[in-house]
């Protein structure tokens, strides 16, 4: 017993995830159905060291949030170093370091590991993987019509249905007016009604009123605008006094152009949405999951007109958005859209039946290699049953049995694992039989 | 100028790279070129956490290099935690913690990011990126065939000629018996020696001499069997007394096979290379780079008995190597081995001629999207000239030109931008001339 307490544990840092291959497979495969879709738009791969200096954090964020969510500490030669709670500030670094020599648009994508310290629950963990998608340089509505474009265009690859998600659309110029104008609302007062606004699908009618009256000089005129907004749609916003109506022709236009493309049943446009008071700067979208048991949001964004202001009086407009692994993956899982073949291999495993003939068996899998087909050979020689088992266990396609009897008369025995068919096959025939099997 | 100084520095953190879009598509084929080897092979991918447990890390190496290299801090709740250095001791908490569940031969891979606190120099950065590939649960030499095939057809697969690189193999108790019965040297005395055997090319024969006599009892002697060791090939060394016949034998097996299937002329038996003294337990190879300007190693690995011992009482062999992608990257270049096209896209950029036809241009891109072909369209009109030339610097290979003439005729202008050559092409065999031109 006294041996067994000096064994380090084998699980993994707390908040955070070991991939087994089973694991790797998942992420790798879902991961690259949001590549080739960004890739088809013509975005561009990018990637940044996972330290960044802390104060590039604390630039963006106050100090509050940063020192109790941020993964940070000084290194050896005394520098302040943050490991990335978000690709946001490298990105913005990255871009402004080459601002004259990038040709626009600029259109960027990445799948970075981020962590936060946080206290690790149900979707909440310390790392994590994100796709962040972002375009520069187009200033007007149709950096919206794409970026939107791509982000419905990952769920269609996905094969989402239709009815499985919502985009929910709206504009801090529309927000800002409301909270300004049509509320007149002192700007402290605004950001906290923006608060309670985001939070408002959350909480009662009740603790939503009793929260936010404090906050108004006329409540009973304030509350029912409040109501009024949160209840206009495209057509009547305009209708409210004060709403910046450039803002609203922004949103028609923008809706105007993806329901030209049939983006139609699944856009909303939607006044409450807010994402990050302090960061976007123009239209927000927020895409949720329409399944009662996950309604939640999947992934947002939007645009943001000051990114590089930090490193340089370079002005350049952008918008994107980013979408994590962790609710993604529980989307794909309850709408049923993970393929039931993600574990199996269009492969070839060759058991060694007898030992003499071990270069013989490397020999023919060199020679499947060259012609695109995997193979896992078997090394030392065990029951026959047990070799099966294991290329059952790990999902191949096919078995080839090779022995001294097979080796002369220059045939081999296929076995197809997922029909149970074995037959003996000529040495000449068995690549093109595995290639139209497992290359298509 | 007092604006100014308030700017913050594009540059990374120190040691590190960004990996813009043109370094990140080296970065990308180059690990897909191994992936797809080692996949070949029927090697499976994982990955883990970048922080793990500092005594992880202390358990496997001395308090002194893990304080020195290591990245690690106290966490928020007071774990002592460290950024990985290698792929490893993350690689056998994983293994230990299924052994029993996992098929075995487990083969498997990783391309983690490792870093290590370094002065930065030539070839020596905080952070880079390594190909991990590991082969657990079989005893015999074979794993070692499949290994160092594994080491050789990633070379293959790079085009590299085969006088470009050397595989230098030796076994640990080949050199053990050399220390302990031929010289019969203290282990102490042992293990200094060996590090100098590992250092002796790059120091000279002076130094050597120098170094190593105080370490002999009978210097002459001893100093004679040295070179006699150093200068033995695989027929000769087992004539050396005191030599392991177990391990000579091991390694003639590999010989055999490896040449067997056409691996000769790179292998080299050579006594004298050590990699890790503490670390590996059986053969031990390593791929050298023959360019004389960059005459140094680029990958290797080894086998080792008790991988898991820190975490199990399970007893498991395991044979693996790590290739880093700072050298591999050197080699490559050195030797004329990456593509010329890596930069340019098998893709189609349309340019924004008039603004109203907008829609029509998105509606084309679609379509064309769904056949399998990459298209970026330009969202806001601008200088036909300036579009141009977006295009030829992002790399694409088509243009093409739809206003409302073409509309009207049901046509396009399709310009290959690598022969120059441009026609009018009805909008029904626009995709089979793309689909033919790019995707073969």
């Amino acid at each position: 017993m006294e041996k067994q307490k000096a064994f380090l544990p084998t699980a993994p840092y707390k908040g955070t995830r070991d991939f087994y291959p089973e694991e790797m497979r998942f992420r790798n495969w879902m991961f690259s159905v949001m590549r080739k879709t960004v890739q088809s738009f013509g975005y561009e791969e990018y990637d940044g060291p996972i330290l960044e200096s802390f104060e590039l954090y604390l630039a963006k964020s106050g100090e509050e949030i940063v020192q109790r969510q941020l993964y940070n500490f000084m290194d050896k030669g005394d520098r302040h170093v943050a490991i990335r709670p978000e690709m946001t500030p490298t990105l913005a670094r990255m871009v402004a370091g080459e601002v004259r020599n990038l040709a626009k648009p600029i259109r960027w994508f990445s799948v970075p590991n981020l962590w936060r310290y946080e206290q690790p629950g149900k979707g909440r963990l310390r790392e994590h993987w994100q796709l962040n998608v972002d375009l520069f340089g187009v200033n007007s509505y149709r950096a919206e019509v794409e970026i939107i474009l791509i982000a419905n265009a990952i769920l269609e690859n996905f094969k989402a249905p239709k009815g499985s998600y919502q985009i929910k659309v709206s504009h801090r110029g529309i927000l800002d007016s409301f909270l300004n104008q049509t509320l007149a609302l002192a700007p402290e007062k605004a950001h906290s009604v923006s608060k309670l606004l985001d939070k408002k699908s959350k909480i009662s009618k009740e603790n939503f009123e009793e929260e936010i009256k404090p906050l108004l000089s006329n409540p009973d005129k304030q509350l029912t605008l409040i109501y009024k907004y949160l209840d206009t749609n495209l057509q009547t916003i305009g209708d409210l006094e004060g709403i910046d109506p450039s803002s609203v022709e922004f949103i028609r236009n923008l809706f105007s152009d993806l329901g030209s493309l049939g983006i139609k049943d699944q856009l909303e446009f939607d006044p409450s949405i807010i994402r990050g008071f302090d960061y976007y700067t123009g239209c927000i979208f927020e895409v949720f999951d329409t399944n009662p048991e996950n309604r939640r949001s999947l992934y947002g964004g939007g645009r943001y007109d000051n990114l590089i202001g930090l490193f340089s009086n370079e002005q350049l407009s952008g918008i994107g958005f980013g979408l994590g692994d962790v609710t993604f993956k529980n989307f794909l899982e309850g709408h049923g859209l993970v393929p039931k073949d993600l574990n199996s291999k269009n492969a070839v495993l060759i058991p060694l039946m007898e030992d003499k003939v071990f270069p013989e068996v490397l020999k023919l899998a060199e020679e499947l290699r060259k012609e695109g087909i995997g193979v896992e050979t078997m090394l030392e020689p065990a029951k026959l049953g047990k070799q099966i088992q294991t290329a059952e266990k790990k999902g191949y396609r096919f078995l080839i049995f090779l022995g001294e009897s097979e080796l002369s008369e220059n045939k081999v025995q296929l076995k197809d694992i997922v029909s149970g068919e074995q037959s003996s096959v000529s040495r000449s025939d068995l690549i093109s039989i595995l290639r139209k099997s497992l290359l298509g």
